[in-house]
This record gives C-alpha cells, structure tokens and sequence, in this order.
C-alpha cells in the first residue's frame, strides 16, 4: 500500500520558499504567475497487512507526531493500493 | 488557472530526507514502513488569459529552467481551472 502525503502551510503563514519562487520566476521574465506556494509531497510504501482505515489512522498519527509541525502546517493524505 | 507541479528525484538517486524520515519513523516505533521519498509541489496561480496548452508549454519551462534540477529531478504538470 502506498500513502500520499501533501504537507503545506496553513493560510496566513509566510511562505519564503513560495515568495522566492515568485520573485525568481518574474525576474526570469515569466509574468502572469499570481502567487506561489511550495509544500512537501511524502511518499511511503505500506505493508500490505493493514486495512485502508488502520493505516490512514497510522499515517495520521505519523503526521502529527512527525511529518508536519501542525502549529503552521496543514495536511492531507491518499492511500493507493 | 491553478498549476500544481510535483517535483521528486529520479530513481536510483539517493533521498537523504527520505532515509532521514524512514530512520526517525522507525525509531519513533512505527513499524511496517518499507521506503519514503520526499518530493516538493509548488502551487502557483497563473493569470487566466491563456490556454491550457499555451500555459503547460510555459510551465514546463519554468520547471526546466528554475524549479526543478533536471539532472537529478523529474517532475509532472496538472493544471486546474
């Protein structure tokens, strides 16, 4: 079983990473580009011994204790397989 | 229009986070882990004034020339809206 976590910032947090792609890509000449933001896609490659509402809750007890800083950041996870 | 572009290394080259998160995971006494690899997804908003195909031509140059390292990076293109 495969989990798909995409872990980004939560609304109103600064995003520097977001602001420094923005800032690069308009001085490269790509105008049209409104606003950027970058998160982090975790990938995790599951025994296959678990059912879909057991390792959802696993990966989510994964995520508050590890993955994300949930104090500014959000999450979401898919489960493929 | 929205583009969220998913940008992970290629196979067979080494993911020091990836390592990093299955260590501490372990070590956190989650079992049952077998890999994990970290990518990044940037967000961007793009003005509405070009087609979808005009915009993924833009887009697919702005991953080579900025937000991916093609050398050691891959990358995949949705567009939404």
């Amino acid at each position: 079983m495969k989990a798909r976590i995409h872990v980004s910032l939560k609304p109103g947090v600064l995003d520097p990473q977001g602001k420094a792609i923005l800032g690069a890509l308009e001085s490269m000449g790509f105008d049209g580009v409104q606003d950027a933001r970058q998160g982090k896609l975790i990938e995790l490659d599951l025994d296959d011994d678990t059912d879909a509402d057991t390792a959802r809750a696993r990966v989510d007890d994964m995520c508050r204790r590890l993955l994300a800083n949930t104090v500014i950041e959000k999450y979401t996870i898919d489960l493929e397989g």
